[in-house]
């Protein structure tokens, strides 16, 4: 068994090398552009977690690593033409780079690419592996639609289960799948990788919740940015969405004021409200919610608590961070 | 055995019932759209084809040619935004009328549609069917990119070879592949799914060669409308880029000052430098090459010769047509 950052280091090893041909160098260079702009490679190193929690590391996970990992990459071209990105990791997105078709073709190319290595796998697993992933691919379609849908409406007509809905299928399937496809390889059982599934959706959203949170009563020494990013742009966030639910009439005018001009102390007011309408407290136990979830999940996986340690490191580290 | 109309009857009655969930509707929808403005189907019905040349119709067939269908018209949808296209068959683009995000994930969903229907197939030749499926995207994905790459060239700087080269990706080898899947799944042997592949991919460049020709000489009451579409527009065809080759530096010299300006008998004096340089009659003969090579890989396929009666109507089809 190894460490996230060991599995991190070995799937790194491989995945550094160039992962398409050369040529035409106007279709492949996008796409391998994105991939040297770093990322933690979370979800490939879920997958190899999810095969050693059951067996030994396989070479098929390495192959299950690289399709969820490219299949990332792409959602992250795509979703930076949607969202008119100009960065990316601190660097330029693809499409400020190269351009926008350059880009919408990279991204497909990607995609195609995922599947490819999902072929490679030479076993029964394969279809199983394939659907889990169409599933959670589909899904993360889904979310990004659900995401551009929730922009055009004004924060009360965002109900909080379908945004938490919403966050679950933008960001935390593909986690979830990503644990999931390495259970499948590792010869988990259906309830173990159901289980593992669950594990990795909820730290998915607590992790998002905890996200929110520090961006707005982070320790700006700790956080390394001024908190009040989401604020300063009116974002849907946990705590807007809860703020809007929990305050009083006036209140809630104040704060419509707040997002619909931009005074100097927009921010420093709007936390005001946060903090007198207690969404602070509240998010901090929404997140020990779905940690609690989490772990319930991950104690349930019928395997030795040994094998667990270092899923359980990884999600008190994602989980208790402070930056 | 079932000919082209009969398998296209029966591909449509089942591909014309929704393909996708209602919702997210700004999703889903748009995806259907596309299906619902028509196209002839070709793809699919050539894998329905290339099944029934080797065995009896297998519902896995119709598994594969939606999975053509669907990756085809993500092509188009994703194809219209690098073009810029307003309409296609008519109708307004997906990007027209929706949005452009709402077309680039309609798109990108409908590829991992694709790869859904081919992993309904329980088979052992799913992995062989889905290398082949992955090639031919892979390479559709590179011809598109070639075209974008050679629009920024200078008719001079395009080497015909490279030319042909673009054609085949971006047009032909799925029609190819889409043959190739019928015949894996009909239990084709290796050496005769080759054939039939080769087979497809002549008849795809002979046609585009064809409809180059008919654009520029076709007769305007059979074509159903004004021949020099492309001439207006210094699109890079068959015929220009031979005639670049073929013509005296005099004609060159007027080539170049017709495709600068835009005078009013721009069409009629491009032409005539085409007939001079008797572009024409070297465009029938290379169409005949690719179709002599076509119908040449059809006669090789050991099956008994009634079988292929169905292929080669359509092939003659395809390739004697007038409008």
């Amino acid at each position: 068994m190894h460490s996230f950052k060991e599995l991190s280091a070995q799937f790194e090893q491989r995945f550094s090398q160039r992962q398409f041909p050369q040529s035409p160098a106007n279709l492949y260079d996008p796409a391998q552009y994105i991939l040297g702009i770093g990322g933690k490679r979370i979800r490939p190193v879920l997958c190899l977690l999810g095969n050693e929690l059951f067996d030994e590391l396989h070479p098929d996970a390495f192959e299950a690593a690289s399709a969820i990992e490219l299949f990332h990459n792409f959602t992250l071209i795509h979703d930076d033409i949607m969202d008119k990105a100009p960065l990316r990791r601190g660097q330029p997105t693809v499409h400020t780079k190269y351009s926008e078709p350059a880009a919408i073709l990279a991204g497909d190319v990607m995609l195609i690419y995922s599947y490819e290595h999902l072929n490679k796998i030479n076993s029964k697993v394969r279809q199983k592996l394939v659907g889990v992933f169409n599933k959670a691919a589909r899904e993360v379609c889904e979310g990004q639609q659900l995401d551009m849908d929730m922009e055009q409406q004004s924060p009360e007509q965002v109900q909080y289960t379908d945004y938490v809905n919403m966050i679950a299928l933008k960001t935390s399937v593909l986690l979830a799948a990503s644990l999931q496809m390495g259970a499948i390889i590792g010869g988990g059982s259906e309830g173990n990788q159901q289980h593992l599934y669950e594990f990795g959706k909820n730290v998915g959203i607590a992790f998002q919740i905890q996200d929110d949170y520090l961006d707005a009563f982070g320790d700006p020494e700790k956080f390394g940015k001024q908190p009040g990013g989401d604020i300063l742009v009116n974002k849907k966030t946990f705590l807007l969405l809860k703020a809007l639910e929990l305050c009083n009439p006036a209140q809630k005018a104040e704060l419509h004021r707040l997002m619909a001009g931009n005074p100097s102390d927009k921010v420093a007011r709007i936390l005001q409200i946060f903090h007198e309408c207690r969404v602070d407290e509240w998010a901090e136990k929404e997140k020990e919610r779905f940690c609690a979830s989490a772990y319930k999940h991950l104690d349930e996986i019928a395997v030795v608590s040994g094998r667990k340690q270092h899923l359980r490191e990884l999600a008190d580290f994602l989980l208790t961070r402070q930056h």
